[in-house]
Order: C-alpha cells, then sequence, then structure tokens
C-alpha cells in the first residue's frame, strides 16, 4: 500500500485552459480511485494527432480546462473498489478505448469496440459518477479520453489500463497506447498480408508508417508508401517501404498508377490519412478476386466514401479498423512483447525526447509536421 | 467413343432471332469441339434472369442471333484436343464462369474471378478460334455466356464444365450452375455466419432465398427477409425465413428499423437485389464491431455505392462476391454432394417443369415473377 493511497495527492499537470492556448504548467489536485478506477502515477507520455485536434477545438466540441493525453506509460499507484486485476507497482499502459469483458464487444473475438468504454471524446468525467478527479482551488478540471496523461498523477477506470512486462522499458513502449499500435493492428489484424504480398500504405505518418511496420513484420515483398508530402518519404525509408508514389506527381487517379505498378492491384493497403479520397483511392486499388483495404483514418463529419459497386462485386472487401482491432487489456501485454523479443521496432518512431516543463514544444513540432513522437518524460 | 464423335451434329435449338421476340425452335448445326473444349448433350436447362435481361437487350448489348440459356445439366458427348479431365459419358454441369486453374485467380484460395474464363456478357464465340460452334444453312449462331443451354448439344470450353455425382438427378442440380450456387456461396463462402446469428437477407427471389438456405445450413437464429414484393413472404417461410420486413412498411430508413429489431445491427446480411439503395441499406444494417455484409445483386451502370467512412471504421466489413466465391470446377461437385446427402434442400426451388418445345412459357413465368425456377426438359 503506497502512503498516498487514498489521499487527495498534488502533483504537476499540464492544463490546457483555452483553446488553442499553450498549456499551462498547474499544481492540481487528483482525488483518489473510485470504484473500478485506478490512480496512475505516468512516467512517460507521448503527443498524438488526437490531442492536438481536441486542443484547438476547430471542428470538435470545446471543453475546457481540460488534462489532455492519451499515449503513455506509468506505474499503479493506488486502486479503487472492486479492482482485483492490478496492484500498486503494477506496470501499465492507460488506453482511451477500455475493455470492460462483460459486453457482447469484448466478448466478440472479433469487436475490440466496448459498449462501456469505448472512445468517447466529448466526455470529460470519470463514469462512475460523472465527476471530474482533477481540480484546482476547487475548480473541476475535464479528463480527456479517459486517461489525460499529460499529468503527474491521473485516474483511469481499470478496463482502459493494460498491465504489461515490468522489464519493458516505459520510455520506448508508451509509444504503444495509441498510434503504433493502430497503425501495426490495422496491418496484422486487420488486413492481414501474407508473405510475399504487396502492400500499399496511403498517409506516412506515425499511423501509417506503423502500418508498414506490420506490412515489413509479415513479410510483404512489396510495401508502396503514398503521400502527398515528398518530406515524408526519407523517414519512411527505415520503415522497410520499397516505392513511393506521390499522387501530384500523375495526371491519373492514382488508383490506376497504382494498379500498373502491380499488375492489376496491391493484394493489400492500409489508409491512415483521414482524406475520404485517400479512402476511395486506397480501396480500389486493390486486386480484384483477394484484395482487402483497410481504413484508419479518421474523417471529417460530412465526408461520404462513393465507389461503384462493381468494385465490391468483382471481390474486393472494405474494412474499418479502430485502434488496430487490438483490445487494449488482452492484447498489448503481447505487443510489448513483440518489442522485447526483437519483433517489432519501435525506437525507429522516437524522434524528440523532452521534459515536461517543455511540453508545449511537442506542440510545436508537431504543428510544424516535423518527426513522429516527441516523449515527454514526466521526472524531468 | 460415341458414333458422333468428330461429327457435326444436328439438332434442335431454341434461338433468338431478335430482342425481346419469342424464341424460336431450329434444327441448328453444332461443330465438334476444337481444343480445350467439350460438347455436351443437355438433358435439363432452366431459366435464369440473366437470360432474360441479355434477351430483352434493353440496358445491355444486342447480339443475335444467340441461343441462351446458362443454368443446366447434361453429358459428356464427345472431347476435343487436349482435354483430359473429362470423358464421354460424365455428367456436368456447365458454368457461365470458368477455372482454367493456372491463373493467378485459381491459383488463389480466395479468388474465383479466373483471368481467362471469368464472365464475358458480351462475347458470342468461342476464345479458342473466334468462331461459333452452332450455324444453321451455314449462318453462325451467336454463344450466350460460353454456355448456351438451349441447345439439345452445345460446346463448351473445358474450365468452365463442372464434373458431378453420376447419381445426381440431373432435373434438380442443374439449378446449382448458377443462381442457387450464387447466393448459397455468398452466404456460406462469403459472410460465413457462425450458429446462433442474425442474418438479413435483401432480396426474395431465387438467388436471396439460395442465401437464406444458406443461413438456414449455418444455423442462424432469426433470418430476416426483406423485399419490396409482399407476395415473396409466402415462399421464403419455406426458406426458414423466420421474419419479414418490408420497406414500404415503414417510414424511416429499413436500416435503422432493423438495427431496433436485432439491438444495434444484424451479425451478417446478403444483398440479392441489384438495387443500389438496397445495397447501401444491407451494409448499414450490420452491427458495428463484427458485422459483415455480401453484395451479389448486379448493379446499373451508373449506380453509386455511397456511406458515411465511419460506418466503416467501426468495424463492419463489406464484401462482394460472384457465383459465390465457389470455383466450378474445384467446388461446385462438393455443392452437389451436399444436395445428394440432405444437407442441401434443392426441390423447393423448383416450382415449374415444362418441355423444351415450351420454352417461351419459362420466359412468360419469369417475366410475371411467378415461381423461382422452371426446369426445362430437352427430351419431351
Ligand atoms: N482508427 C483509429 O483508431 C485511429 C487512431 C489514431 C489515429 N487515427 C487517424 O489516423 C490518421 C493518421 O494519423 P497520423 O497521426 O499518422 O497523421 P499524420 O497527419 O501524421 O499523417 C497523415 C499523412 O497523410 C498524408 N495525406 C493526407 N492526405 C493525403 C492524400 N489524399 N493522399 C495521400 N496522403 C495524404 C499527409 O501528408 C500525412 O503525411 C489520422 O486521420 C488519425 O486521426 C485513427
Ligand atoms: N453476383 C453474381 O454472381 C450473380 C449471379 C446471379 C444473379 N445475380 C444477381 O442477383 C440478383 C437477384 O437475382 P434473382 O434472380 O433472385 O432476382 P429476382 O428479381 O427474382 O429477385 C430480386 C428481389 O429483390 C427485390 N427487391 C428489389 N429492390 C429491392 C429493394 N430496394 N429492397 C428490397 N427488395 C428489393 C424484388 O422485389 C425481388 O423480389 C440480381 O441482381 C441478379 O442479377 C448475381
Ligand atoms: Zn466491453
Ligand atoms: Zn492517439
Ligand atoms: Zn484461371
Ligand atoms: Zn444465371
Amino acid at each position: 500500500m503506497s502512503s498516498t493511497a487514498g489521499q487527495v495527492i498534488r502533483c504537476k499537470a499540464a492544463v490546457a485552459w483555452e483553446a488553442g492556448k499553450p498549456l499551462v504548467m498547474e499544481e492540481v489536485e487528483v482525488a483518489p480511485p473510485q470504484k473500478m478506477e485506478v490512480r496512475l502515477k505516468i512516467l512517460f507520455t507521448s503527443l498524438c494527432h488526437t490531442d492536438v485536434y481536441f486542443w484547438e477545438a476547430k471542428g470538435q466540441t470545446p471543453l475546457f480546462p481540460r488534462i489532455f493525453g492519451h499515449e503513455a506509460g506509468g506505474i499503479v499507484e493506488s486502486i479503487g473498489e472492486g479492482v482485483t486485476d492490478l496492484q500498486p507497482g503494477d506496470h501499465v499502459l492507460p488506453v482511451f478505448t477500455g475493455e470492460c469483458k462483460e459486453c457482447r464487444h469484448c466478448k466478440s473475438t472479433e469487436s475490440n469496440m466496448c459498449d462501456l468504454l469505448r472512445i468517447n471524446t466529448d466526455r470529460g468525467v470519470m463514469i462512475e459518477d460523472g465527476k471530474t478527479r482533477f481540480s484546482k482551488n476547487g475548480q473541476p478540471i475535464y479528463h480527456f479520453l479517459g486517461t489525460s496523461t499529460f499529468s503527474e498523477y491521473t485516474v483511469v477506470h481499470v478496463g482502459c489500463v493494460a498491465k504489461i512486462n515490468p522489464d519493458a522499458p516505459l520510455e520506448k513502449v508508451c509509444v504503444l497506447s495509441c498510434g503504433i499500435s493502430t497503425g501495426l493492428g490495422a496491418t496484422l489484424n486487420v488486413a492481414r498480408p501474407t508473405k510475399g504480398s504487396t502492400v500499399a500504405i496511403f498517409g506516412l505518418g506515425a499511423v501509417g508508417l506503423a502500418a508498414a511496420e506490420g506490412a515489413r513484420i509479415s513479410g510483404a515483398s512489396r510495401i508502396i508508401g503514398v503521400d502527398l508530402n515528398p518530406n515524408r518519404f526519407k523517414d519512411a525509408k527505415k520503415f522497410g517501404v520499397t516505392e513511393f508514389v506521390n499522387p501530384k506527381d500523375h495526371d491519373k487517379p492514382i488508383q490506376e498508377v497504382l494498379a500498373e505498378m502491380t499488375d492489376g492491384g496491391v493484394d493489400r493497403s492500409v489508409e491512415c490519412t483521414g482524406n475520404v479520397n485517400a479512402m476511395i483511392s486506397a480501396f480500389e486499388c486493390v486486386h480484384d478476386g483477394w484484395g482487402v483495404a483497410v481504413l484508419v483514418g479518421v474523417p471529417n463529419k460530412d465526408d461520404a466514401f462513393k465507389t461503384h459497386p462493381v468494385n465490391l462485386l468483382n471481390e474486393r472487401t472494405l474494412k474499418g479498423t479502430f485502434f488496430g482491432n487490438y483490445k487494449p487489456r488482452s492484447d498489448i501485454p503481447s505487443v510489448v512483447e513483440k518489442y522485447m523479443n526483437k519483433e517489432l521496432e519501435l525506437d525507429k518512431f522516437i524522434t524528440h525526447q523532452i521534459g515536461f516543463s517543455e511540453i508545449n514544444k511537442a506542440f510545436d513540432l508537431m504543428l510544424q509536421g516535423e518527426g513522429l513522437r516527441c516523449i515527454i518524460n514526466m521526472e524531468t
């Protein structure tokens, strides 16, 4: 039992007081975990695009003051009533989508969209009592994605916590708590290329490169990267991407270019852009008879996916995935093991490292499209 | 060796001289099979919608005079050069799509869209020499779908012939050479519902009811039939359809009605209408997380399949299939066995039986939407 169990903890957190304004380092109060909750000491966190979208709150509902952050690694500080799977001291990754282990989705081998704990971007409170666990001078501060990892301590539902190998370096494996698992799982769990396949990856950000890493692990013979930004191609070489295609360099639709390069189409494609035209191209570029296209990017509200139904009748498959179809508690520990046994490479995703006090730099880097993942060390 | 081998055969055929005009019973000449071809004696044939579409030639390219017919059963009369898999006397089903066993599709376990022999509705000649094997007084008569079964004898590429159990009654199993296998395979091979699943079938014609038969064989707990024509519901009861929904009876989109009936969506849906709105509904009515929708209906040229990409991201799968993903030579013999061992019921699809001389009656029945399959006995 830690000496802080059952007590309010006062600690540092980076609070977003207003949309698009730099985060402010504050001393906040973190209440003890309630029923089925755990309180975590965060050691490392990183910044993901989703944090930035909701911090900018341009297309999204604004909710402030809020503590962002959802890609992280930490240690259990204390547990609430009813928690039996975790103990203080356990090494964990908090995850923005949960696994209650009770609902139809959790019981299905195919779905990870838990009815109780699936991602909810608008909720800023805990589901147990509809309240926040963060406050400053009595003013509640909202949660984000049920994780809020830009704080030295945070409270998370037990269903959103993956217990991992304590030997795994948290400063590396923390990136598995969102984007990297999403791209990796999109390829390994959903697209499932066989050895020797040709795979097209649309969008070479961190998610797309993780999808490429999945294709490399699967033994794909050709990994074709598609991006509008030629700067992405340099990084992508490290990820086993063998060819690059920039739609801007071609007059015809990119799906036709890919079909010509591959004698009729690629075996698998994974879309990691969020752009609906890229989604359509990613579908139409797969080979008839056996091609599978997987959508990962988050579209705009009014987008429409549009194709001629004959493209489907010709035996193409179209799927989408969320967090790479991984169930956080059941599956993420084994993804960490893939890193431990050197099957999965993570270090190449980590392009920057900074201290917690410099967190706004991570926002600047992402806004400038610099690098892939910036690790924030909570203790410096 | 039959006494007719190598000779031109003179026999009866129902010739379509003009679009939409009744077929005319003629004595035609059928040339011997060339390289990789076989000549079949047709014993039973039935009429499928595709014959009617191309006979009407409203949206389709007209090609006349032509001998229609592609759902049939018969016996090999003689074989051409290079044919080793078949011998005179073999019981067979000719199939409108073939299997060369050499191309990438034939070698793939996932595809049945043979590069050499996949369906070609516009070709009216044999691929070996670009000529017809049918003629009357020297005038060539075109083939249809490489099968042309409305003739006592016909010539077919060996890759389009399934050799079946000689004990199987051809007057029943002939319906497996097109529509019934298409619907059945769409469910068994592509949608693959597990025991206890809920399955929605859009369109309760012969193809849709065969899809329902597949759901029954799979042990689906609920089979929900959706059709605009309430007359279809009576027949459908015999096919294990447990509930009926007519979109005309509801103000809201039918996908919402189905979601309410099934606590969020069906596990599987199979679309057998050809109507693009039904295709969209069939996709959107499957449950998030694990739902799979399969499109079978043949759309119009200018149709667009349109949905919000979030419906895909929520882990739904969309697929299309052609001839139920069966490879005709490798797989159809075992579908015949399913009938022989009483796993598959075929008799309920056969609602009419007539003699060859009355073939135009089969067209009338289909145009009136009467019954499911009308078997034409070539010997009466
Ligand atoms: N489904 C999930 O669970 C999940 C989880 C995390 C992220 N995402 C989504 O995945 C997507 C990728 O995330 P990221 O962090 O890698 O983003 P990113 O912005 O770093 O990378 C996206 C890349 O796509 C490229 N791009 C944009 N439009 C394109 C087009 N039309 N054709 C080709 N390339 C195009 C951009 O140039 C960029 O390099 C985003 O939409 C994100 O919201 C989804
Ligand atoms: N993919 C293939 O390999 C393949 C093979 C054979 C047939 N087909 C196609 O399968 C489809 C069905 O064939 P069939 O012979 O059973 O046809 P059919 O005309 O006998 O049956 C179609 C049924 O769909 C119903 N329907 C039409 N629009 C609808 C809507 N919006 N909502 C609900 N129901 C609707 C009709 O009332 C009818 O009962 C056709 O499009 C045919 O071309 C495809
Ligand atoms: Zn759950
Ligand atoms: Zn993220
Ligand atoms: Zn082939
Ligand atoms: Zn047919």
